[in-house]
């Protein structure tokens, strides 16, 4: 599996997917806004993986702080942390990695400044290696609900290239096709920048994994036609009462997946849990450049010139919709959720 | 409105729609072959437009026939229908046009066969003018649907260019916008071959009806926002229970319509209604090739050599989802259909 991102020579090099699959080049990013540029532009995309680019571009807008009190530096790294949050509004993970970057700088507060910058740089990787052991228990967690011959749909790219490496929703496939499940996946294409056509399908057929292309509209007809077994997506954020904000048009395939009477699951690592929002309502829906849908791949006009357009990035699914959601500490419904942040919550009570 | 279709010195001129919104160019057909490549290319699509195109291919077909008497002229014209009737499957109006050229040459078989030809040439005319009347009946009737403000969502192309002109699913829409009502049209986009964006929404922009395009994938969220009052399609099949063939993603449009309380129209003139299919499930489903899908416009690869695709053409919209049809003749339930084709029935009894 082709790397996401990672360090290299003090550089976060970041896979372009915008060029995928055409072309396999990084762009090695060595200040913050270079970083920034690569979520807004989308070279990088996915909640977990904007997360840990997020974590590095905190990391690398340390770099070169001249402070030498603690106050000072912290001070200083709050314009990356801004440059960072500004970038993109949909996923909690850009503020779960500045969180955690904060808590990660005052449990080491003692420390030199010189050392700290190392540490930032230290600890953005252990983000990205955490997230590919997250996404693997994903897997095994996720793997229960996928029977030898299943037939899985699933929108947009959660795979590996959304994260550290693994994916997400392509967590509990990978997981089937290791243990020799044999499965076949139905990517939608997901319009319009293309990540099912482009990514998932790309990073399943590279792997091994069975898997077939198809327009998003094309998704019901499938399930009508008993088809498709189950539904697996990913999720930029999920809210406290399971309403969960994922990539346009997830909303409608849930709908028809709960139409047809097929499982709905969303993997979702715990960072794309925001404790703090109450429902999907109040999750931001970020709103892109007419441009994505009026030129396909930045190149082919398939559209009236200057034709008024709606192009949001995202909808919500209300939690009624999911059948459960599947994250690194087990599988819980929707309505669960809101106990998983309570101090001491005994996660195994509420465990499917 | 540009013409979909005409006679001109003996050739059927039929605007390549599939170099829409690009350029508007139109290919001579002389004879009946030259007809159906353009059916199959889709260079003319929507059932009713196939439909005249059918009976102007017929017409062709009877010009070169050397035969003298009836019987042979009609047997000589056997290879016609049967070139058109192997273009596409999913249409009943190209088998609805041939069976009315059939019935009007039955209905005179006394003429001359070079009398024949020409009144073919005729009868294929007249197809097309109804057509147009029809379209106007469908807009008179549908337009009480359409509150002044209304937000109305169309999927692919129902419009002019899917018709002799005015369109089925357009007419409704064309007919408020000409009363006065001011009405938002949201088009969608319509992978693979991008009909919404193409036709759509060039056709309703350059008659001055405010048009949005979106994406298949984004309908959904609009519905369940709140910001779409009612839903109209076409409709290349119906069945006799009410089942609704029409462009792939109908479904979905329709399962969406239902679960958000909004109401879901399909504007169907009868000759799209199939009296002898009792139900959809029967409707052949064309499957197209999987370079419409991955070759974008035909130009640009959006996805990796050799990937599987699944290319459903069309999809079945169960009754239960459909809250009236709207006919040249009324609106009708769509379990009133089967009562329609009774001999002398009460049309009245079952409008809405």
């Amino acid at each position: 599996m082709v790397r996401t991102l990672y360090w290299e020579d003090g550089a976060a090099m970041i896979l372009d997917q915008t060029k995928l699959p055409d072309e396999l080049t990084y762009v090695k990013c060595i200040d913050t806004d270079m970083v920034a540029e690569c979520i807004i532009n989308m070279r990088i995309r996915g909640a977990p993986a904007i997360g840990i680019a997020t974590a590095m571009g905190i990391a690398l807008g340390a770099q070169p702080i001249r402070a030498e009190g603690y106050g000072d530096f912290v001070k200083d790294l709050e314009s990356a942390y801004k440059t960072l949050l500004a970038t993109r509004p949909t996923a909690v993970n850009i503020e779960w990695a500045v969180d955690r970057m904060k808590f990660f700088l005052e449990n080491h507060k003692s420390e030199p400044v010189e050392t700290l910058k190392k540490m930032l740089i230290e600890e953005a990787g252990k983000v990205l290696e955490e997230d590919i052991e997250i996404n693997k228990a994903i897997g095994r967690y996720g793997v229960a609900f996928i029977k030898d011959g299943a037939r899985i749909l699933t929108h947009c790219n959660a795979g590996g290239l959304a994260t550290g490496g693994y994916g997400t929703a392509t967590a509990p496939m990978r997981t089937a096709h290791a243990e020799g499940k044999k499965i076949h996946v139905y990517a939608d294409e997901t319009r319009p920048l293309l990540q099912g056509a482009r990514l998932t399908s790309w990073e399943l057929k590279e792997d091994g994994i069975p898997v077939t292309l198809i327009t998003d509209n094309c998704a019901g007809a499938l399930m009508n036609r008993g088809e498709i077994d189950l539904v697996i997506v990913g999720t930029d954020r999920t809210a406290r009462n399971g309403d969960v904000a994922n990539k346009i048009g997830t909303y409608m395939v849930a709908v028809l997946a709960k139409e047809n009477g097929i499982p709905f699951y969303v993997a979702a690592p715990t960072s794309s849990i925001d404790f703090s929002m109450p429902s999907g309502d109040m999750i931001p829906i970020e709103e892109r450049a007419p441009e994505e849908v009026t030129m396909v791949y930045g190149k082919v006009s398939i559209a009236p010139e200057g034709i008024s357009v709606r192009n949001l990035a995202f909808d919500v699914t209300p939690a009624k919709y999911v059948t459960a959601i599947i994250t690194e500490k087990g599988v819980f419904r929707p309505e669960d959720l809101k106990n998983l942040d309570e101090e001491g919550a005994d996660l195994e009570k509420f465990r499917l």
